[in-house]
C-alpha cells in the first residue's frame, strides 16, 4: 500500500531570547549576539508538522488535517501564541529557546495525541533565513 | 558518481469536490466539512516533480528539464488545469481527490515516461497550508 | 492628522466557470479560453481589504482588524469559501464572475459595514500572475 | 522627465506588546486581546521604504539604495532590530507601539536624512496578513 | 462606472552590469560597487504590468491579459529573456540599465498597443529587497 | 540524542550561460536552448545550506549559524556574488555551469570547513521552476 506524508503549515507570533543562565552575561553576549539581547525580541514562526501514512480507502486521507490542526493548537499554539518562549510556556521550561529546541518540544507536545499516522518531521521557518526540522 | 536531485515546479487551476459515493450525505458532510460543498470549489495547484540521478557529463544535467516539463503537459497539464478532478480527468476516475490521491495518480501518469533519472518526488502545495508528499 | 492606511489578508477557496449566458458557446470557448471549460475550475483567491484613516489614540489603531475581518467573514468569506462563484453567491448573482467583477461586489458588501475609516482598495491576488484592484 | 519609484526592503525582528498606561487592565485585554499578551511576543517584520524622483542620467538611479540602505540601518534598524519596541526605542516612546505608529515614527526618522528625492512611503508588513503604509 | 486594475506579472532572467561608458573604471567602481563587476552578473526579473478601465459588460474584463501577455512577449520578453541588457536589447541601446531605465523603456514598449484601457504601471521586482515602479 | 537538521538561506547574483566547448555551436543550441545565449543571461540564486547535529547543551544551537554564513560568504558568495560563474569561479572552471554542478562545486567548497556538525544538503533554488539538491 502506498504511504504518502501531509504536511499542515500553522503560524504563530512569539517573543524570546537565547540566554543560557548558567554562564556569564559576557559569555552570553558573545555566543549569542543580539539574539542575547535583554528586553527580548520576536518572530513569526511557520510551523510545519509532516505526517506519513497509508491514505485511508473511505477518505483518501492520510490524517485529517483538520484534527491535526486542532491537535497542535491545543498542545502547542495555546501556549506559545503571544508568549514569551522563556517565561510563558511549560513544555519549554528550562530550556534554552532555540529554534532546535522548541521543535524538539513541539515534537513531543505532538507526538503522543497522533494515532493511526506516523509523526515523522516539525520544521520550523523561523525567519526566511533560518529553518529547523527535527525528524525523531 | 554524485546523485543529484532536480525539481521542476507546474502549477494548475482546478475544481474539486470530496465526497464519497458510497457514504451518506451526512456522513459526507461530517467527514469533509466544507470540502463536501456540493457546488464544487478549486485551487491553484502548485506540482513539483522530483527526479534523481548523475549529471550527463556533457550537459550538467540530471534530465531535461524542459522535457520534464513536456512530459508533465502531456500526461497531467493537459487532462487537469481548468478542470474538474471529480468529473474531467480519466486517471483520477473513481478516485476521492484528496491531495494525497492526486499526487498517486500523477506519479502513475509521469512514471512510464521517465527513463535515464529516477522519479523519487511528486510533492503537491494545494493551499499555503496543505503539502502532500508522495515518494513512490 | 496623519492618514495611515491598514491591510488585512484573507484567503478563500473557490470554484468557477467564465461564461456569458447571452451568447453563443463558440463565443464563450473563444473568448474565453480555458477559463470557459464547463465543469468549472477553481482558485486559492487571497483577498487585500485596504482601509485608510486616522490612528485612534487611545488604541493606534486606524481601524480593528479583528472587526475587519468579522466583517469579511461575514459578508464575504462565509458566501465565497469553498463555493460555487457562479452557483452559490447572492451578491454575484448575474454578473459574469471575473476577478473585477468579484472585486466591485466585495466592495459593495463591504463598504456598508464600514465606520470611522475609509475603505480605499479590494485587491484579489487570483493566480500568482493576475491581480486585480478596485478603488471605489 | 519621468519620475520613478524605487523601493528598499529591510528586515528586523522585534518584540512588542499593544498595551495603553492610561487605561485600565481590563480594557487593555478587551482591546487588544492576546496582543496585549504581559510578557511580550515578537515578528518578523519586513519594511519597504519607497523614494520617487528624477532618475540622475550619470548613473540611471531614482536614489542610491545602497545609501538608503545605510539611512535606514542607522536610523531605524540599529534602534530596533532584536529589540523590544515598547522598551528599547527612543523614537517609539510614549507611543503605542501599533504598526500604523511604527510606519509614521519610521517615517519620521527617514525623512530628515533624504535629499535629492521624495520619501513616498513607508509600508510595514507585520504578519502575511497584516500590512500597514504611511505616505507622509 | 466603476473603473478598475488589472495586473499581469511576467518573469524573465538577463543578466546586466551597471557601467557609465563616458566615465572613468575608478568613477564606475566607486559609485556602483559589485554592480560594476566586469564579467555581468544577473536577475530573475518579475514584471508587473497594470492597466485600468471599465469591466466589459460583455466579459467582465478590463482588458485580455492573454492578450496583454502576448504583447509583452513580443514587445519586451523576446527582446529580454535569456539575453544581456547591456549588448542584446535594441529598446535599451545607449541606456544604463538601471531598473528605472528598464522600467521606463518597457513602458515605451508596450504603451502604443494597448488601446480600451490606459497604462497606468510598469512595476520591476529586481531582487526580493529591490523594487522599481515607472506610472508614465 | 536527538538529531536536528538547520539549515541556513543565503542569496547571490550571477551570470552565466550554458556551453559545451567541445561540443558545436549547433549541438549546444539544440541541447541547451535560450540558456545557449552567447551573452549570458542571470539568476537572483538561493542557496539552502542545511547540517545535521545534536544541539549543544550549552547554546541549544546545533550549529552557529553566523559562523556558517560566514564560511558560506567566504567560500562561496565572495566568488559568485555579482560575478559570472563561467569566467569568474575558480571552483567551476572547466565545469558546465548547470545548477546541479554548481551544487556539486558548493559543497566541495563548504565540505571542508564544517566541524562538530555534518553537512547533509546543498539546495539551489535557481528560478521559482527549478531547484536542484545535492546531499554529497
Amino acid at each position: 500500500m502506498p504511504r504518502v506524508a501531509v504536511t499542515r503549515r500553522i503560524t504563530f507570533n512569539a517573543a524570546h531570547r537565547l540566554h543560557n543562565p548558567n554562564k556569564s552575561d559576557e559569555w552570553n553576549r558573545e555566543t549569542f549576539g543580539k539574539c542575547n539581547s535583554p528586553n527580548w525580541h520576536g518572530h513569526n514562526y511557520q510551523l510545519f508538522i509532516t505526517l506519513e501514512g497509508e491514505p485511508d480507502p473511505e477518505t483518501g486521507f492520510v490524517y485529517d488535517l483538520a484534527k491535526l490542526k486542532q491537535i497542535v493548537e491545543d498542545n502547542v499554539v495555546s501556549q506559545v501564541d503571544h508568549k514569551n518562549l522563556n517565561l510563558d510556556v511549560p513544555f519549554l521550561e528550562g530550556t534554552l529557546t532555540s529554534t532546535e529546541n522548541l521543535a524538539i518540544g513541539i515534537w513531543n507536545q505532538i507526538k503522543p495525541h497522533i494515532q493511526g499516522a506516523d509523526l515523522v518531521s516539525v520544521r520550523i521557518v523561523e525567519t526566511e533565513n533560518n529553518i529547523v526540522e527535527y525528524r525523531g
